[in-house]
Parts: structure tokens; sequence; C-alpha cells
């Protein structure tokens, strides 16, 4: 039987990526840097009107489960694919990577996939056809996977799905049932904009820890950024917010630390850095690592993301620590 | 119609590349830095086993085209593919490249193949499914194309395929017959050795310029490196070889002109630079360069596509000449 002490749940996706300029973002009518979900047909169109693409295995909570496997953790994947090609790349590429990853299948729909376009500028703006993770459901949150972890975390994008709501009920219930720490990403502002009240009832009521960018947090608490940083405690105890080059900071209701930016980077690619910032810090933290540390682990995840094509990290990042 | 200035010709396969080290080569029992036939079986056995990869359209002639055309030449591709996912794949990248490919089927074999293998010392050691490639046969060899074009290109690897001498003999004819210029890459010392004098005859009867490495030249004219440049007039017109991190050389009867290497650049991974170079170096013959000219583009493009993962470039070649 599968077991870990991370488990990670979000949508199983393989990318597709390839470089485009701005005026083919805006040409296709795509909200830039975000997350642009498709249908079956656009994914076609799409397909045939964007540059030479490579395929390598995403979908944020993946990466997040592979980036904290790279680091010598213990980590496992809850999600939904197909018995297709792409089904079998995904599978072999977390399995290889030392995730633990029992495969839920979708008979009716494709494995997920994510054309994911590089500007000039190295940020990346998603289209993502949902394919079998649309199906995901309550049924298929594995209980003695999550019962025996020590974190469970959510990603946002999931908070869409049809029955994502409902996935992330019973998942609360099976951590708070075996003492299993609860974590979820924002994963993007339009998802929290999207389900503000739900989203953040849930937070409130179940969430030991959040990660998120500045957008997110302002979709959170509209207004300043540092009155947002300061209001995070009244809703969860903990929080990871990334500021880019700017660095990022963990936040408690006693404690702000912040942890800069790695400065000798060359960024080809930003597709993962939260992700594996979510690693990095996950690792930190189910170990035993302060704030502090916790952070730098993150950062150093997420730099080594984006100094390459593709949202996983391609070194060992035990070797990097 | 199709139409190109330069028709490339070789194996259409899709590159499966994953990162090793160098216990993991020797345990699987390949000989490191070749390209190693395997069955579909072995394919299956080799994708347990390796870590987790990236999908990319790869093939040696087809990797030529792109480079010809990412510089703004004008390039045709002639491979054959299944009409499968890969297939799908490796339509899509290279007639996204800009590239003529009027693509031939396989209705009994799926597209082919390569796990590719990066160790630490940035070698790439390739293990090849040929998949629908075997099947390609002098009738693929499309003779509008090939008459229409200044260049005709030949990857040695297609040498080694059951029916590859029949699709040389016939891209030949056609050339003669049309002022098509024939070129050919010697691909794999291996390949040379296997082949010696039908190939070395092929290329004293019919080719213009053959590309190759050090080890391929010395398969060639055993023994000396520089007594083997000096007699590499006897056998062909022209001939570009390349020396790794040493450069690269230019030499015809009358002249031989060395090129360096690029200095500047960190090398992630080989795979691809010999196909680049003579991407280069064909793009600036076709269009009228000279010796010395020819072959710095050619190790722009060699130095672009060692500077990361893939074998085929990520940023416009046009853009840095």
């Amino acid at each position: 039987m599968s077991s870990a002490s991370i488990v990670t749940i979000g949508n199983a996706i393989v990318d597709i990526i390839s470089k485009a300029d701005d005026q083919f973002i805006i040409d296709q009518g795509m909200e830039k840097s975000a997350m642009n979900l498709i249908d079956g047909d656009r994914a076609s169109q799409l397909y045939d009107a964007i540059g030479p693409a490579m395929e390598v295995s995403g979908g944020s909570a993946a990466n997040t489960a592979v980036g904290i496997s790279s680091f010598g953790g213990s980590a496992g994947f809850i999600g939904k694919i197909s018995e297709d090609l792409l089904g079998k790349v995904f599978t072999h590429d977390i399995s290889a990577a030392g995730v633990a990853f029992p495969p839920v299948y979708d008979a009716d729909h494709p494995t997920a996939c994510s054309f994911i376009l590089v500007t000039p500028d190295t940020e990346r703006t998603m289209n993502t056809y949902l394919g079998a993770c649309i199906t995901l459901n309550e049924d298929d949150m594995n209980e003695e996977l999550i019962a025996g972890a020590d974190w469970v975390y959510l990603e946002g994008y999931l908070f869409d799905a049809p029955r994502g709501p409902g996935c992330y009920q019973r998942v609360a219930e099976i951590a708070h049932a075996n003492n299993t720490k609860l974590a979820l990403s924002l994963s993007d502002a339009w998802c929290v904009e999207r389900h503000y009240d739900a989203l953040t009832g849930f937070i409130a009521d179940h969430a030991d820890l959040i990660f998120g960018n500045e957008d997110e947090l302002l979709s959170l608490f509209p207004g300043d950024f540092d009155a947002a940083v300061k209001r995070l405690p009244e809703l969860v105890a903990e929080a990871a917010i990334t500021k880019g080059a700017g660095g990022s900071m963990a936040v408690t209701s006693g404690e702000v630390v912040a942890v800069p930016a790695q400065q000798d980077i060359k960024v080809v690619d930003t597709t993962g850095a939260g992700d594996l910032y979510a690693a990095g810090y996950l690792f930190g933290r189910q170990r035993g690592d302060g704030l502090e540390r916790s952070a730098q682990l993150a950062t150093i995840a997420a730099s080594e993301v984006i100094s390459h094509i593709g949202a996983r990290p391609l070194d060992r990042l035990a070797d990097q620590i």
C-alpha cells in the first residue's frame, strides 16, 4: 500500500510548452500570466496555432509533490488521468520521480493537457483542457493515503472543478479525523475571486497553511499589500506569500519572516515557480524546520525551476541544500 | 505543392529525454555517447527504468531542417511516421517550425522514439526504437521536392535501415538528374564501420559535401587525425569536421579553414550539436557564403542547441546572426 508524509491533490496535467510573443497572447484573446480554461475543440485549434513545443508532465500540485520528493521527502499525489499515451507519460514521470501515485482513471475523457506559452519576459500563460480531471470527485480522495500523512496539500485550481468543493470537504474530514495538517495554494487570483465566500470559509474552518503570490493575497484582502499581510492571521494560522524577484515572506500571528529571492539566476521560464516554492516550504515544515529555513528551501526550489523550461526540477534538490 | 531550397531526409523521431548517471548507462549495457538501436519490447522496459522525462521532437535530419528554417532558410523534410499521437506531435513541431513536411505514413508500426539519456558530462546516449521509420523506402523519396531543391541532405543513420541504401540510390538519381547537390552526415562511427565499402563508395560517386566529427572521420580514415583531414579531398569535394570544444574545420582540396568553438556558453545537453552544425553550414553554403562564414553560422547554431535540453533551437537563429 502507498504511503507518504505529504500528499498533494490536484489536476493531473501534461504541459505542452511553447514560446510565443506578446502579440500572439493578445491575438488569441488570452489573459496573460493567468490560467485560462479551454475545451477540447479549442485545444485542437490552439495546437495548430502555436509554435514548436515540448511535452513535460505538470499540474500544480503534482509539481509540488515531485519537488518534495526531489528534496528527499516522502510525497504522494492524488489526481485523475486516462489510460492513454499522455496518461502513461504522466504516470511514468511522477512515479520515476519517487512520488507515490495510485492512479485514478476516467474512462470518458483524455488525460488533461495545458498549452503553456512562455513570452520573452519569461512569464507563462496557461490554457488548460481539463479532460479526465473534470470528474475527480470526493470518492477519489484516497482515505488511507491522506490519513497516513502529516500534511495534505490542495491546489486552488481544483476548487473550480465541478466536484472540487466536494473534494475539499472530504479531504478536510479525513484530515481532521486523522490529525493530518491541511495546506492549500490560492493558485490564481481569478480562482479566489470566483469562489471568494466558499474558499475563504474553507480556509478559515480547515486550513493550517496557505500559499499565494501578491495578486492572490490582494484578491483575499483587496487594497494595500502591507495591510493585507497584517490581516492574514485573522484568516489562517500560517501563510507563505511569494513576491517574484522581491522574495517571499512567511507570516504567522506572532512572526513575519522575509527571505530574499536568489540573485544570480538567469530566469528562463517562470512555470512552476509557485508550485516548487510550496514544495520546499512544505518539505521544511514537515521535517520540523522553522519559517525562515522553510522559506529558504522554498526559494532554492523555485530558483531551480525558473532557470529552465518546464515546471519540475531537472536536478536533484537534495544536492542543493 | 511543397517546395524547399534544402531538403533533408532521415528518421522521423520523437525524443524522450531524461537525465541519467554513468552507472545507469553501464548497468543497462549501452554504448555511451552512441546511438543504440532497440526493439519495441526493450523500449517499454527502458521507459520503466529511466527517470522523469520530457518529450521533444527530434531525428537528426529533421533537426537540421528545423535549424535551417530557424535561420530563415527554406527547408523541407522527408521521413515516415504513424498516425498516432507521437506522429501528430512530430508533424506539429516540424510544421510549426516552418519546414515543408509532406508526411508519409506507415500503417503497421508506431512513430519512432529515442530514449536520450543525458549524463552529468552533458554527453547524450541514444536508444532508438525505429518504429515507422523502418519501412522508409525508395518510393517515399519525394521526387518533386528533391528535384526543386538546391541541396538534398541525407543522415547516415538512414543507411542502416533495411531499405536505406535504396533510399540513398534513389535520392542520388533524382539529385543528378536535377542538378541538386547532395550532402550527407556520417552520423555515427559504427554506422560508417558497418557499411564501410558501400558508404564510402556512395560518397565517392555521389556526395558533394559530408559532415562528421573526429571519431567518424577516423572511421573513414583510421589512424592519425591530421593525416585523415589531408586524405579527405581524395574522397569528397568538401567536408565539415566538428571537434566539440576544439571547434571545427571546413576542408576542400584547395582550402582548409578552422573555426573556434564559442567560448562563453554553459553546455547543458549536447544532443543535436552535429545536426545544428550541419543546419548552419548548409544554410550558409546554399545562400552563397564561403567556407569560413558557413562554419561560423554552423557554430552559432550548435552553440544555441547545446545550451539547453532538446535537439532543436529554442530561440530563432535568424536573430543571432
